[in-house]
């Protein structure tokens, strides 16, 4: 038996971080979580320790909890940082939401290690900074996203001048058959029905916005290193066909199997290997009986658009763009704007900003705050 | 631009072979023949040989406007077994139909030559040889079947080790929604009339029984070593999903394409590399709108379950399952058996017959003709 992969779970309290440690609990040894890095749940992040007992640990707050599991478990308080560059550690699992994932998975990059990335936000904001921490120190970067997963293991094997076109499958998010009237009047609580993956509530909005689906598409060009031109979405209500890559010679490959984020999680672990066992049910096709397909409908669902477009422009459109998302969201889910005034709040920052091509990291979180500032200060009306 | 790869078409008249020579023509200049192997159609290698001008020549039939074509292009007449050996051959692609493609296909893997394989018979008789002659000359298999060409691309870049189940699709053919009381009725004209697939006759019945599908068990246990108890079917009707891998992890890869067999044969001539373009119309998901699947019936479509058995005992048994398949679709076609008949005939041949294990080509060939013998002679009424 080898020795234990030994894993940093940043975000270990977050949705994709506790399926992070489940998959590590039963992978029978093959992996160890040797630094964990939590969120604002430090009693869940204590439990973790106590059950894990970790080398690093890392928190945003302090409890009398927490401070005695860390020391039961004889654990090292550090910064995120530390840990995404410690030279005990394998491999990093970036699953912090928002620009808190940006820096390790920087840090982490140019100390040349594996990072499993399940942060949107550091590519949609940073991708031409990830690339490039990438060729300075040789560090790699492996999808966690269900999506990126797929068309990760679709490229195995081929040759990345024959990519024609990747193509994302989109579920639709919880709206999917809703007319734009209906839209309208939709309500926080209706958007956090998600029909088919259990997660965070930022996210299951942007589901149903596509603007989840928006920012996948900029997130494949920076993994995949390939023009917004050659990304689509097709919609694909089962999320059984987890994403496909259409070849030069018209071949097309897909990835499918039960959703269940613990696959490419694992993967994202085990890579090159693939791990010996599954971590989710098996797929039988027969019982599903069908997979449907369609195309996104962007009068519907404008994000998909705005996002595409703000790929295509690149610079600091898709940070600011992100960081209107973000802020509309939280004024949905506090009933501040209708879902309908998502997308008009995101257009409206998007125009008043001049995109800074190429920009340094102060640059992003510049245009990202300014976004923000702009996101929250436009009255609903106005932003149509 | 480099040297054109310098290709043998054995079976050059056949449906396979003209579609080959359709991707040859197309290929600017990447792909030559160099050799031609026809059939009973001399009128039509004659033609081919005007158009192609190879080097080689091999016929089964000798005519007037063949020898003027043969001299016209300054070709020379030789067997096809040359053919296969001769060192001005790149790729040797082996779509003759039976027992006739055993000899080149042993050949050119002793030679050390990639054989592009679209002859069934050859793997299901004699897999083992194959196998054998592979090892022994270093030659490499390139499946041409569609089925097979998307497990090949499914399992690149992959580990051998870590395939847990080859899954075949199957449009399920002409007859796959008729009761038993239907199949009992079904004419050789209806059963020439297949849905999807442009084929030859005993093919296109073999697909309406699954006879097909059971001898691509056989073929994928050969081309990708694996028993056949990791080999599977499911029905997919749309015959959009070429067939399907599932690794070790649960997870699933599929290859997808608009139906066309010049897909398959080119990437055969092409590997490692895709050709730069399709050789058909690209695949648009979302107007396809639905994939069905289901579980094949073997109780209405016995000649799966006696093909999967037929592999799973291996030595002679698949040999004289063909042998009595192809003897028993003769005479359906000429209207002696029913279509229900044809499963029966088989399994009475098959229960006569005492497999040989490892055989000789010599025990192959023995026991393929001492099956037709058997199959010719059995009375619909006894089969029962």
């Amino acid at each position: 038996m080898n020795d234990p992969l030994r894993v940093a779970v940043l975000g270990s309290t977050g949705s994709i971080g506790r399926q992070a440690l489940d998959v590590i609990a039963r992978s029978g040894g093959r992996f160890e979580a040797v630094a964990l890095a939590g969120g604002e749940n430090a009693s869940l992040l204590a439990e973790q320790v106590a059950a894990f007992r970790p080398r690093y640990v890392s928190s945003v707050v302090q409890t009398e909890g927490l401070s005695e599991a860390v020391e039961a478990a004889g654990a090292e308080v550090v910064e995120p940082e530390a840990i995404a560059i410690a030279p005990d550690i394998d491999v990093v699992l970036v699953s912090t939401a928002g620009a808190a994932g940006l820096h390790p998975t920087l840090a982490a990059l140019r100390a040349g290690k594996p990072v499993a990335i399940a942060n949107k936000e550091v590519l949609v904001m940073a991708g031409h900074l990830v690339r490039q921490a990438m060729s300075e120190g040789g560090g790699e970067l492996r999808p966690v996203d269900s999506e990126h997963s797929a068309i990760w293991q679709c490229l195995w094997g081929e040759s990345h001048a024959r990519i024609r076109r990747i193509i994302l499958t989109a579920s639709g998010g919880a709206f999917r058959d809703y007319s734009l009237e209906q839209l309208a009047t939709v309500t926080p609580e209706q958007a956090l029905d998600h029909p088919t993956w259990k997660m965070g509530r930022k996210i299951t909005v942007d589901s149903a916005t596509l603007m989840n689906k928006g920012m996948e598409t900029i997130e494949a060009m920076w993994l995949f290193d390939v023009p917004m031109t050659a990304v689509d979405v097709v919609l694909h209500r089962e999320s059984i066909v987890h994403s496909l890559v259409e070849f030069s010679d018209g071949s097309v490959k897909a990835q499918l199997g039960v959703p269940d984020m613990r696959l490419p999680i694992q993967l994202a672990l085990s890579f090159p290997e693939r791990a010996p066992e599954p971590p989710m049910p098996l797929l039988d096709l027969a019982t599903v009986g069908a997979l449907h397909f369609g195309k996104p409908d962007v009068e519907r669902f404008p994000c998909l658009r705005i996002a595409m477009d703000a790929g295509r422009i690149g610079g600091t459109a898709p940070a600011v763009m992100a960081a209107a998302d973000e802020v509309a969201v939280e004024r949905f889910l506090r009933h501040e704007l209708r879902f309908v005034d998502i997308p008009r709040v995101i257009e409206s920052v998007l125009e008043r900003h001049s995109p800074i091509a190429n920009p340094t990291l102060e640059e992003v979180l510049g245009a990202d705050a300014e976004a923000r500032r702009l996101a929250a200060a436009i009255a609903p009306g106005v932003a149509a």
